[in-house]
């Protein structure tokens, strides 16, 4: 399986179309430099390099990036404790307002998640 | 063995003395909030942790503070290896001269440990 | 009256029954730590506490935090000019475009502020 | 021409006056220092210099500001291929998460300049 | 007095000599918009406004210009608790790291002061 | 003439060791994705794209990454005004501080290259 595969889980599809229509050579970067490549490297597994993605998105300060992993983490076997811990340590690294909009995010994606209509069930 | 020890290895008790002559509060915090409280909690292990704060502190580009958890990291158990996938996957989400600045630290710190001279050996 | 009841106000409930739904731990630390540690020392008046709050937010770029501070600082007896000044000034630092983002959010906190059905009349 | 009434185009006068109700010196300052002094400058021509200010904004990660100069860059003469390499760009220097950011706000700018009721026709 | 005689001191005329000397318009405008239009507006102390600056100049992790500024508050009676408290909170909203390094800077600034062959005796 | 050749000139062998001898990987990265396949794209010409870089650069406040990209725009074509000019206007943007801060580097490049035992001359 691929790594955008295992990121993006059912939405892969809907965000390789919507990468695709925003700029061809941007989305093959990101497909085939940012995740077939550098994520998809041995050595990291995918569990901790989403992680790490998150704390780097939390300290952008991107939302729908972050949304986008923070989904990816659960997918790839993060549970929601982890994801809460690393959103939790942020607060000391990059500040508590940083860190309290990602949780308000996370609570958003976990109630989007247990939503059944959203074809995940 | 508290987390500061564990983190800081035989740089701990040099650390905390000029930590404290900068900041009796501010040390205090950091001691009693930063490390015995939310990187000490449970849910996360530390060298996962230490990888998270050397993610964050590549964003935020400060180079002391990233030397001590690029140095911590190695102390808790992380390989180089898994280091320098933390490093070379920042780029992705925050840049290349980042990432490369980060990586130049990391030659450093690694050349520092092996220096018998540094009372480590 | 706690730090937090004096810079939130009469939206105090509701923003501790928001803050303990997202998550029960970051809620303790942003309580006890953030402000009632903190934010609470003497040393310094809340009302500059609050200005150096907006400057903080203004760099950071987080709209939904910042719009918390330009409240409190209102709240805790700063005039609507002393704001104007604060993020007029922040331009110098940190750019133009994030202190125009910030004035505008600041208008409509002034606005929603006016408004009677707000309850604050 | 003014510096403003070139990048600002047929949204000159809204925007002049959504400005000057936002914060009177403000507007003043932006007006009279960053576009008519510094933006004015000889030296570099607008179209570099809108270029230079896109990839600020996606630094600043701050999406109205920058949805203001994606169009003004097109109105001083880059096409948008020129616009679509700088987005691009950004990524190696600023991280994939912001010029993705970019790149769609980009594709809502041309949306938005395309449709004929938004008198540009 | 003007501005920047208040904030630089008996550092004044170095601190033009170098400026003109690196840049004659980037030095006119630091001096005429940033010290003499903008910190001199009234609304706000300068006490208050060197805080402020501290602030955004920890957020922005510029250690020189920091530094600059961190004297300046002294300078226009800032006490060193002012500045500490000062210090203390960017830990809240922009993290440990960034504050930490404050610290450290402010620590050396006050150890120049208090020398006498700085020739501020 | 590869994009590298261009941009690193004379140092471009020394800047090759010194990046491999950091990271095999990174290196490749840096120069098979950054350098010979997103900067060496059509579509914007490399003095556009090294004023790009600068500018990015500032935003990161990243000096030795900014040293590399301020001598490069000199060799790719840029003239001193413009790359002064690209710097100014990040004061608009990015804040006073970061400007000064590389508008002195800047200074300091240029008197690297006047220097004739930099072997330039």
């Amino acid at each position: 399986m691929s790594v955008r595969a295992a990121i993006w889980g059912e939405k892969a599809e809907a965000i390789e179309e919507s990468l695709k229509a925003v700029d061809e050579d941007l989305f093959r970067y990101i497909r085939d430099f940012a995740y077939e490549e550098v994520l998809a490297r041995p050595g990291l597994d995918l569990k901790t390099r989403e992680l790490l993605a998150i704390t780097a998105l939390i300290a952008l300060g991107s939302p729908k990036e972050l949304a986008t992993h923070l989904e990816g983490a659960l997918r790839v076997g993060a549970t929601e404790r982890e994801v809460r811990e690393t959103i939790l340590q942020s607060a000391l690294f990059l500040g508590f307002p940083r860190a309290l909009a990602a949780m308000k995010l996370f609570q958003k994606v976990l109630k989007g998640r247990g939503a059944p209509h959203e074809g995940e069930g």
